[in-house]
């Protein structure tokens, strides 16, 4: 464990006492969700797109269909960005320009390689439903050879990134102290609801070890 | 109040079946939340970054520090895009592949020019912060001119937008619904916990009706 260069890309100007580069502190934050906001040059414009991801070690992996627009032009492209942000407050100061929000962000850049062979690329989808759900993926049906050939899975090394983290509470002018204004955290978090059984399945299969935690574990 | 045209851009090719381009519904997305991946080119790699924004009408507010790295490139491109996404649950199906997720997400395309108008840009300042919160900006102390200059407004008018929606249950290989694996949904949902004063407030500031409302509508 160490910390990523700080390089042209990476470097965080605006507000950079908030920035960590550290590696643990990274993997936090993508460890702490499971959506990424992927980024992508198409026809010279930006664009980026949820999807889910998986980290295991200093690789982050994506899949989708043969024909995703996005994974083809990043693999095109040979390099990618990633954000992963979670919300954790409302920062409400006294005036306009000091609210701002508590949040762990982080940004990956990276190198993109197509994932070819058999076992890996099941290896890796295994990692991105456990990484939604933990062990859910034993509980499944295998997946086939259709199924491996038709999925694009690729990997991205990631080579540079950093981190914003503000934690804090609200932070405002000197002067502003003074004032009758109601300033506070308004914490926020993402919570999950009770498992809703799909109609189809019968009866006697009853809800997993695996949900049952999922769901205790992220509850409140 | 229509839709949005269909061009190269905006198309969804993937999931077509869940894409609209309704301006009621994307207007929805919008308003449900109050910070976007905004997207934009740096030294040739496509970046995101969380940003706080509004919606008037068919544009978008942001606001950022005058050296903001990424609202100045995207003012000098001229053109911006922007994702939000709303996570609504976790879609748990039989076979690995058929998992995914329900969510509402929108991503709009758009010209940029920066707002230089005093009244302008403070009626947008208010926007954003009353985006956050309702009506909390007549509470707090009054915007200074100091603080007027040294901020960066930029409004994006939404040229083209698409969205996508999944909000249907599991959906399994047919043969599949024969095995014993557990499959549903997980709700999720992000929510509010009570507000946290702040420390240096007196205790004769009473928190206001804006705050209680906002915590009450977004508790659960």
């Amino acid at each position: 464990m160490s910390s990523y260069t700080k390089q042209k890309l990476n470097k965080v100007v605006r507000g950079s006492k908030r920035a960590t580069y550290n590696k643990e502190a990274i993997n936090q934050i993508l460890d702490a969700g499971f959506i990424g906001f992927v980024s992508y040059v198409y026809e010279g414009t930006a664009i980026s797109i949820p999807m889910a991801y998986s980290r295991i070690g200093d690789k982050v992996y994506l899949h989708g269909s043969l024909k995703n627009r996005m994974l083809l032009a990043a693999i095109e492209a040979e390099r990618m960005s990633m954000t992963v942000m979670h919300l954790d407050a409302l920062v409400l100061a006294r005036s306009g320009l000091h609210h701002s929000v508590n949040y762990r962000s982080a940004t990956l850049f990276g190198s993109l390689v197509k994932i070819e062979e058999r076992e890996k690329k099941v290896e890796i989808l295994k990692s991105i439903i456990n990484y939604m759900v933990p062990d859910r993926w034993d509980s499944l049906r295998p997946i086939n050879e259709k199924e491996i050939k038709s999925t694009l899975v690729v990997e991205m090394s990631i080579e540079s990134a950093s981190a914003k983290i503000r934690d804090v509470g609200v932070q405002d002018e000197k002067e502003d102290y003074d004032t009758d204004v109601w300033a506070g955290l308004v914490p926020i978090r993402q919570v999950v609801g009770d498992a809703i059984r799909d109609e189809m399945m019968p009866d006697h299969i009853k809800t997993p070890e695996h949900i049952i935690n999922y769901v205790n574990n992220n509850k409140n």
